[in-house]
């Protein structure tokens, strides 16, 4: 099975468990809300990790793979809504409340949160240690207070430090996807934190040049949002050939800071593969 | 140390982990959310019953106990939002979106839920089997499609039907309490579910009965919520004199409950002193 069969195979077992058709229109937003996926990048991320550490048990990785896009889910399900980022668009279709108003927007981030430890929780119990690591490594990139909850709390402060603000917005989730992929393989976190930073703040810089650069149709979510809500943005600070060189050197100390292990070399391919996607297609076409 | 010291060192203890000086106003609004608390009824429960089974290692109970208080208190925060309930007052003062804002409010809640399940992975690490089965009873009894969740989603469908909305609404996260109380004990949660379920439904007849009878000073919160909100109350399907038959049938109903375990009488005892304080005061005077 490939990486991506596995994701989207535990992702569906996750989300059918939270069905009922009693509560029919919290069921649907949450389908609606996990699929069809963007890149899954973060759970790509994870199982690619476990992988290269020698992953026999697939079952914890997966666990913490899907708990993470569940986890991203939510945190797109409450960005979009109206007293954040009022975003109606989101993955080429209305957001959570345009199609299911905010009550059910709401409590669909809710449920994919809860929803996303309940998984972790079945999928990871063949070891204590290793169940009560990914938990907390998990809890901690998306948490207060470094994680995803604390990156848009950041939002809500007078002065917003760039670095500090990525690092919980966006860093965070990528260094928990890297760290609970070696956990899942019984492999030493600490090593792999660095590619999982890296590589966040990879995405980061390109998420702030798609911003500016593409078209709502090629994003299938509104642009122009940094600009507009006074949002620190690398290609604010840098310019866009200061945020394209930013991007080309965080992507090459991704894929430099791999650490030693069995799969180290399939690592680096599919870590050249999947950033390559970051570069937004215009610079490409600037850059031929 | 009374289970209540116990509750609020170790809500403490987990609500000191998420504060940081530099996302200050979330850090504010974790702690306003959480401090000072209502009557703690359910981690009490929690506590009396891993205590009454003969809970040695009291760590898993405390982690469980806090775990199911954080959750409530998240609910609390995201139940009184405007496009919920929309309730300015919540224990005696502004509920959390009227005095931190919108934006830091469902941060807030995003922020307890997390927290109460990186505080039950820190706390019940002594055994994989105990903190696995501690993560599905507690995320069973916050998620989709049984617990606090699905409760709300019930108000967002056509036709509510009382006992399942009540079930889920508040009746998942008592019988969570005693089942978790159980296992962190090292009991079998089963027999358990019963006086949790029992306690519930005891609490939502009081709960529907508190508003219609109470002021919104006695109450902390506004009143006459279920009728406005054309929500199913027991109040206005029994009638007064009959929700409270109903309220007194359960509390003995619940007491009877209890299975054999080595301090039953002791927990009946407890039991009883805080199902008496489930009685409105005006119920207690009209009875007199």
């Amino acid at each position: 099975m490939t990486l991506t069969d596995r994701i989207e195979q535990s992702l569906a077992q996750a989300v059918e468990r939270a069905q009922s058709p009693g509560v029919s229109r919290l069921s649907a937003a949450l389908h609606y809300a996990v699929f069809p996926g963007g890149h899954r990048i973060r759970p790509q991320l994870c199982l690619a990790v476990a992988e290269a550490c020698g992953d026999r048990d697939t079952r914890a990785a997966d666990a913490a793979a899907s708990a993470i896009e569940l986890l991203h889910c939510a945190s797109l399900v409450h960005d979009d809504m109206p007293c954040f980022d009022d975003a109606f668009l989101r993955r080429g279709k209305p957001s959570v409340h345009v199609e299911f108003g905010e009550p059910i927007a709401l409590l669909t981030g809710d449920a994919l949160i809860v929803l996303a430890f309940e998984t972790l929780g079945l999928g990871a119990t063949r070891s204590a240690k290793r169940l009560a690591a990914l938990l907390a490594t998990i809890a901690t990139a998306v948490g207060a207070p470094n994680g995803i909850v604390a990156g848009q709390a950041w939002e809500c402060e007078t002065a917003i430090p760039l670095r500090e603000y990525q690092r919980a917005k966006t860093g965070a989730l990528f260094v928990g996807a890297t760290a609970a992929g070696a956990i899942a393989a019984r492999a030493e976190p600490g090593p792999w934190r660095a590619l999982g930073a890296l590589l966040g703040e990879a995405y980061q810089v390109a998420d702030d040049l798609r911003d500016v650069l593409c078209s709502q149709e090629e994003l299938g979510k509104p642009i122009g949002q940094d600009a507009a809500r006074l949002r620190p943005s690398a290609a604010a600070q840098l310019g866009i050939g200061g945020a394209k060189a930013r991007l080309e050197h965080l992507v090459q100390a991704a894929v430099q800071s791999i650490p030693e292990c069995p799969g180290a070399d399939r690592l680096r391919a599919r870590i050249e593969a999947q950033t390559a996607m970051f570069f937004p297609k215009q610079l490409a076409r600037e850059a031929a």
